[in-house]
């Protein structure tokens, strides 16, 4: 299981100021409350664009704040030409910490290699995304005999992962696509969010995984986890929704 | 003409000092020099992103070092879903100041649709991109009588530019489809970055021009203003080369 660190000044807990402070406090708070349920954090770069400069430094921190044994995922979609993919690739892995990142596929594979090239960084790179939107054009482009544009993300991907550092996003709402692309990408890890509060459903992302081949899967959960409501403290509270999602995703899989 | 304001450390001139001064000194200079050749400026995130937390106040203080007849552009391309995205166009327009912000297609319209809903900002939507790996996923996968992805994704800006503030970004090194596109959207403007550095010919992207609709054109060109040599100061070489291409540009254009 994967948390998603998306934290908005409006959706703080009543007992924290509603700036760089509280946000602060609120990210070092949910990751101790539910790191022991996770292998991976994601921090989205907008929420944390949205404080300035100071949303700059708190997401440079955050590599610190979890158990090294959790990756940090940078959730920043980047895609841009070589020479600018190769800034971007410095400054997610040396700058802010970040083990892994999030991208765009529509420049092309000279985009992703800079991420690449070590096999202790790595890569999930945008295949089916999970908004209504997504069918326009990963989707729905293909002629005859050829294969939609997510299916060729995959299949180039596979390609790409000869270091085992790759990997694909496919939203949790498009589970009929997500054994799919499993299959053309057999060795390619999958980051599949929007389980919670983007209306993903877990047994479907499960069930659409059973005939897949036993790849990395890491589950994300963003706001349904770090905004958990309850009768407990907002800690409690997350860490209660975090160990119910990664138990009900241990039973699905295995049981 | 558009200026390029991608500053690295490794470039800056000899006489500053290689840090976020020296890159606070440099784009002001730069700006200085080379304004009234312009009407857009456009800093790319990743090279700010570089200099952490300084680097982000440097290009959100952009706006103001710039004159108020010149749009400033984010070039972001950023590309994610929904509520993401609303929370990005508050971060590009409201904080950093952009007038207008590029963007990746991936996701679809509704990652679009936060950044346009306001006649005065607008959107530069990546379309053909300059790199080499560009057909990849842009232009290769259609079947016959289907659209490459993009000129489905010149169609679609073109039918989500009713407020005028939506443009298409086609590197200047694809000419071969620069006219095609702009018939595709006649009422979208475009962005052609590449002329210079990325060897993007000039006279090439004009003569594919000369028989596409007249609307608006931003030619962009970076590290060959930015960075040029001569005999002056650095402040007087760019100044020279971004005379002498706003020159070309309006005598190809026009003659």
């Amino acid at each position: 299981m994967c948390v998603g660190l998306d934290v908005s000044p409006e959706h703080l807990p009543a007992e924290l100021p509603r700036d760089i402070n509280g946000a602060h406090t609120f990210i070092q708070n949910i990751i101790e409350a539910t790191h022991q349920f996770a292998v991976a954090f994601k921090p989205n770069l907008a929420f944390y664009l949205q404080f300035g400069s100071e949303g700059l430094n708190l997401l440079s921190s955050i590599r610190q704040m979890v158990p090294s044994e959790c990756l940090v995922i940078g959730d920043a979609k980047w895609g841009d030409i070589g020479n600018t993919s190769e800034v971007y690739a410095r400054a997610g892995f040396d700058l802010l910490g970040f083990d892994a990142i999030t991208l765009s596929p529509y420049p092309g594979t000279d985009a992703i290699m800079p991420f690449i090239g070590d096999p202790q960084k790595g890569v999930f790179v945008l295949c089916k995304t999970s908004n209504a939107s997504a069918h326009e054009f990963q989707g729905k482009n293909a002629g005859p005999g050829l294969d939609p544009v997510f299916l060729q993300v995959a299949h180039r991907m596979e390609k790409l992962n000869t270091k085992d550092n790759c990997g694909l996003v496919v939203g949790a709402t498009q589970h009929s696509g997500l054994a799919t692309v499993r299959k053309a990408a057999p060795t390619t890890s999958t980051l599949i969010p929007g389980i919670g509060a983007q209306k993903g459903n877990l047994q479907d992302v499960v069930s659409s995984l059973s005939k897949s081949p036993n790849t990395g899967l890491l589950i994300n959960s963003s706001r349904s986890i770090i905004y958990a409501t309850g009768d407990g403290s907002y800690q409690q509270n997350s860490k209660h929704m975090a160990q119910e999602l990664s138990e009900n995703i241990a039973e699905k899989l295995y049981y």
